[in-house]
């Protein structure tokens, strides 16, 4: 166990926690920096060295793991005057594993260079997979680097992963945060579906319960589905599991890199509006599963269906062609976004298939749709398949329209598939985006 | 006088009561239903003779016209068995004044000659313009009909409408409906642009009279946000003049109708969500203007700016920089639909351009959009344009990112934009429709 090197560790939230104490379980010592003097305690407690000083954290440590909320955070955490950067030794081994731009994490960088630390390995690497996976190890990571700094940092990355998931980016740094980016492209959009969804059921007058159910099992699901919707069914919102506001903070990230590269994402961008109606009821902390009360202020597992078997069974297919239209277009929104930005699209596909931006749209077309992009397929052989979710799609959008239920992904996905029309092929649906 | 001929009237509502007492006041007798008895005794104290059977409003009556508010009514008031129709004498004239599907208004024509009623004059003859212009027969009537309907009817026509306002749509019945559909493409984005623009504008902290005294002299200024802002900065909304739910009908109408002719309408389709949202919040019945309620509950008019008079003319630049943007694009939803249609597009500018439709940019961009789609300029002359265009709208929306405020129409019209990056042409915006 000595011969395991020191770790210094900054951002000890929810997730930050969950690695730092993996790290002290898998035989590191740890010495843990946050602002928060409550969670030191639990640090101190879970076997972790606390420190209230960030140099303190730093000093003599090989590696460092910063895990704040925000690249502003990270910006001065790592480079004020006593901050990381100064304290570290030389040769050290700095992972940035928060969820922030691009353009941030190349930019620390070149500050590395700027202010003579270009001797520390520094590596771009945000991570998934919640908290649980994060105190379990087995988290999703997308690395990007240099092949000397993966080289000194795989030790780390390994321990804190699940061995089919780390991801090293091509590209250097800033590939590990636009994988990131393009994989909450999918959260982004399906974070949203979910309540969505819900709410259209609800309006409907079918009971949560039985969404869930038929949901899980069709081609509508997805596994933000399916991990939200049993918080949906018990209103486990205050706190929940994952507030709006980090939901928000990272689809920010999505729409400003977006119009930065004047890409369009025009899904991403309407969930960002509903995420601030959300944030502007008050519910910046509560779990993004509670956006469904945008749609209904009954808990939906508690609405008793007055509905025959037939119009019931009816019903859950709108829904399930709602979810599934979203999802359609939200995994081209994803897998285009990619490509604009040059990443490697099946290490995409192979990330988020398996990963919390999961949907079976995105495993059944994720493939055509790189195919596609890569000039290895014709888009005729596909028209069916866009016209089919087109048609489900336009049924669930034009029942909406006749209750009155906002349908705002739903609707904004119809109208790009829409603008398929002429030959509903899948590229034309990519070149939407190109 | 005696020589007028005697009219029967359907449907005295806000519109329809003025346009029969008009009626009245230029010296035609005029029999009137309705369904609401109050309105019945105000129509008999303004001269009318009021009726409580359709069957006798209609019988020897060779001038019906039918201003029911929607084509569920029309359909019930015109066809039952003791109906409009049935009644009507050999070669009446009916004209159909309500906003309806074009495909409606078509079914009527075909009905008629089902049912061997096809000695009946029948013009498809929507309105617009509000209440005053209705009671001061100065509307604008987009009419279309087989040039013997219109010929007969002519003379009412002009009764009813402004001399410069009277528009005979080439195309037959339906063509007065699609021109009325497509002009309510700008009406449902720019009323909802006027609570999106002073939403916005309060939350950076601007009174909303500073904001109705800069937009209305700037690029941004719109028929509509004229109009409405004044009831937006009196709170007049219980009823306030225009509904909610009547813009939410047209703008069902439009979407309805773009779906099934594949036309994508994406910035109505937004506009739609939003609405259905105030529907939801009860407002239903309450003045469209009082939609900026979604962004702030305290009066934009009481809101005591604490910005320099710099901050304040830079914050103002950004009201006007979203507005204008989604009024460019509003234009271009609208031109284009027109197109797809195969509404005559000088008609449409014509219309519009002075109607409540209007707006700078309609006017400033619409003759060159109309060029375009008609091969008659090339596209790379206007690039700058919409590249101004742009430039400003995705400041504002940048703007309103980092506050966390909704902007719902802008963050789509920009993402429209975007796609046309390439080349920053209008006919690429144009084609997005196509």
């Amino acid at each position: 166990m000595s011969s395991k090197p020191a770790i210094g560790f900054c951002g000890l939230g929810a997730m930050g926690f969950g690695m730092a104490t993996h790290l002290i379980k898998s035989g590191y010592s740890v010495t843990g920096f946050d602002v928060w003097a409550p969670t030191l305690e639990k640090f101190k407690a879970a076997g972790g060295i606390p420190s209230t000083s960030l140099s303190e954290s730093a000093k003599d440590k090989s590696f460092y793991v910063c895990m704040v909320a925000t690249a502003q955070q990270a910006q001065e955490a790592l480079f004020k005057e006593d901050g990381i950067v100064k304290a570290l030794p030389q040769g050290a081994t700095l992972l940035l594993c928060s969820t922030v731009p691009s353009a941030y994490a190349k930019s620390v960088g070149k500050e590395l260079e700027t202010v003579g630390r270009s001797d520390i390995f520094f590596i771009d690497s945000p991570v998934s997979g919640g908290t649980i996976r994060a105190a379990d190890g087995t988290l999703s990571i997308m690395a990007g680097a240099t092949p000397e700094a993966i080289e000194k940092g795989k030790v780390l990355l390994e321990v804190l992963s699940a061995p089919t998931k780390l991801f090293i980016v091509d590209g250097g740094i800033g590939a590990g945060s636009n994988m990131k980016m393009v994989h909450q492209v999918l959260a982004a959009i399906q974070i949203l579906s979910v309540s969505e969804g819900f709410g259209f059921a609800a309006r409907l007058g079918l009971n949560g319960k039985d969404v869930r159910e038929k949901v899980i099992a069709s081609e509508a699901w997805s596994w933000m589905f399916e991990n939200r919707s049993m918080r949906t069914l018990s209103e486990d919102y205050f706190p929940g599991a994952s507030a709006v506001g980090i939901i928000v903070k990272d689809t920010g990230i999505i729409t400003s890199t977006a119009r930065l590269l004047s890409f369009p994402a025009p899904l991403c961008t309407v969930a960002e509006q509903v995420y601030f109606s959300g944030i502007d009821r008050g519910w910046i902390t509560h779990d993004d599963a509670s956006l469904v009360r945008l749609w209904t202020s009954n808990p939906v597992s508690s609405i008793e269906t007055t509905l025959s078997a037939e119009e019931k069974e009816a019903k859950l297919g709108l829904v399930i062609g709602l979810l599934a239209g979203i999802h359609f277009v939200a995994a081209a929104e994803s897998i285009a976004f990619a490509r604009h930005v040059g990443l490697p699209l099946p290490q995409l596909f192979e990330l988020a298939a398996e990963a919390a931006g999961g949907s079976t749209m995105f495993k059944e077309f994720g493939t055509k749709m790189i195919a596609v992009l890569e000039g290895k397929s014709g888009e005729a052989a596909d028209a069916k398949l866009v016209g089919d979710r087109l048609e489900k799609l336009k049924k669930a959008v034009e029942e909406a329209q006749a209750i009155k239920c906002p349908v705002y992904l739903g609707s904004s996905a119809l109208n790009l598939l829409l603008q398929t029309e002429k030959d509903l092929g899948l590229a034309s649906l990519l070149k939407l985006y190109a």
